[in-house]
């Protein structure tokens, strides 16, 4: 595959235009020549970043400006030191000195006298498309996941909260090198009320259903994984509808192959739970995309992309049935052009410590 | 102190409105009369909460409305399940039944015929001076905070990365009742790099400085606190400049009495600094509000507001000096009849494990 550069510079071709205004930390992320470019934009302080085929230009707030002066290479850094103007009238001034003829932006930008500037992120468009960069630190992502939510699942025990589990969870990916990792955990005979409605200082019970979200970053690269089990043995009921979910993920995940039509994925994980009488209870989304944030494809009950080899995405069926329980699995899934990758390797039931 | 909902009741009367619809989750905790409403809603999906002197009308999305249905008592709630209306379309018919003359909302509502609709945040408003049930709760959150702040400055030692040194902190709070709880550490030769440009997977190195902001959230509460420290002896440098940090401190927290103008208190900060020939390079806030979020009052270079007895708000004057090094330290002040009272109580310079 060409470079990110090389791939921008041509959709800017294509498209007529000089540069792109990239406000979003994602695609300022992407295309930066920088071997962490996540250590430098380490959060969303950077103003804008503009990209053309020959220049990188960036607007830092003061925040993260000396950080981006001092380590950012092959990039112009507008300074911003207190008094300064603001960095978005530093743009406007640059912009309106730059004499471009037409401009691509992630988001509203000023109006430039004799530009055309055009709302139109060909950042996100390109980033959809993973390449070996993005492969790598995804599966780093999907390694630290991981490690964090069976270092969670075996400190599970009758007796202890669940904050003490996700505390063991949480040091564990930040120990591996996360920048930042939370874990939402739902626990109780109520985990229909999905992210709400359970004490999260309560003590796990015998019998109790469990399930743990979370999200780390690494690099800037978002791992995203969730898990359920039951503690115990649990009653049948449960059981059946952990395997249901369990049967549901499979269906979904098998179907993720470029050319799919996430409508119709959508519609074979709504089958499963529809032949329990369960359907009305899947209430969102099954898919989202995976990246540096903001990504496609997105499959969800009112749209679904058609797949593309190259995608990374979620697949996420949930169920959450009144008086029974509720449970979710996620993974993190990989389209090559020869199907489906699970880029997550945790066992579907991770094992407890008990 | 009258109830908080006798005070919304009384201002409803004076501003001749007849509820308050609330769509800021800090406003739906405040006056809901639940033990800890946080846990039902645990994060920003109740759509509104409409609170009148004798009802209360919640609207939920569909993740928690199964909660709010079995958990809030006092409190009607409008069912939101698959195929529903959204809790927005719910609201705005329920309003148009309703038939109020005059509304407060804390953000833009719908125009409802025969109502009129004013968007002023009486809650945060209210707020603003602390009950006893705020300050046991923020006490409560400092108390974690501080265990934290311990916990990570206990844990470090040249040769860990800060991430390893924050897991210990981060775990230390998860596990004592924090709902939610993240670290941000800067370390190295470049802290004045403020909250970027520092590798955070870095080893930490006798001679470097560090510092570690912290956000944790119990019962809805924000925990919020910084320390700095020299890993080591230091340089002379070094060493002013975190004695400089820690008389900014004194001087900032001793003037937060009531009756106190926050650009007064600002400046005595930027003096402190000025003495030194560092003014330039205090470029951040004094102060934030401290509650369940959005709170008042402010204290930055633009503005400060006039402090009240009741008030709690952090005060953190750090400075980021090239070529020296950089240092932040925050504690969460509230402030009582008799003055500043520290609710944070870790020392100014933590313990380090070496």
């Amino acid at each position: 595959m060409q470079s990110r550069r090389q791939r921008l510079a041509e959709a800017l071709d294509q498209a007529g235009a000089q540069a792109f205004l990239a406000h979003h930390r994602p695609n300022q992320l992407y295309f930066l020549d920088h071997p962490d470019p996540s250590t430098v934009i380490s959060r969303g302080n950077c103003h804008a970043i503009l990209f053309s085929a020959e220049q990188t230009v960036a607007f830092p707030g003061i925040w993260i400006s000396n950080a981006c002066r001092d380590l950012l290479t092959n990039c112009e850094v507008i300074p911003c030191e207190l008094g300064d103007p603001s960095p978005a009238e530093q743009l406007e001034a640059y912009l309106k000195k730059a004499g471009l003829k037409k401009l691509l932006s992630d988001q509203l930008a000023p109006q430039i006298p004799g530009t055309q500037v055009v709302v139109e992120d060909v950042g996100s468009t390109l980033r959809r498309r993973k390449d070996e960069r993005d492969l790598a630190l995804m599966r780093e992502a999907a390694r630290i996941s991981d490690l964090g939510m069976s270092t969670a699942f075996k400190a599970v025990r009758p007796g202890l909260t669940t904050l003490e589990v996700v505390a063991e969870g949480t040091a564990a990916m930040l120990r591996a090198g996360a920048e930042y990792a939370v874990m939402n955990p739902a626990v109780g005979i109520g985990t229909y009320y999905l992210d709400s409605g359970e004490d999260p200082r309560r003590v796990i019970r015998e019998g109790d259903m469990l399930f743990i979200d979370m999200a780390a970053y690494v690099h800037g690269y978002l791992g995203d994984m969730t898990r359920a089990a039951i503690v115990g043995e649990g009653t049948p009921q449960q059981r059946e509808l952990l395997a249901t979910v369990h049967q549901a993920y499979r269906t979904g995940s098998q179907a993720m192959v470029p050319g799919a039509e996430g409508r119709k994925i959508y519609q074979s994980v709504v089958d499963c739970y529809a032949a329990k009488g369960w359907a009305k209870y899947f209430v969102h989304h099954l898919s989202h995309g995976l990246g540096l944030g903001g990504d496609r494809p997105a499959i969800n009950r009112e749209s679904g992309d058609v797949l593309e080899a190259g995608d990374a995405l979620s697949c996420e069926p949930g169920i959450y049935v009144p008086g029974v329980g509720g449970a979710r699995v996620e993974n993190m899934i990989y389209v090559s052009e020869k199907g489906p990758e699970e880029l997550t390797k945790c066992p579907i039931v991770p094992q407890m410590g008990f």
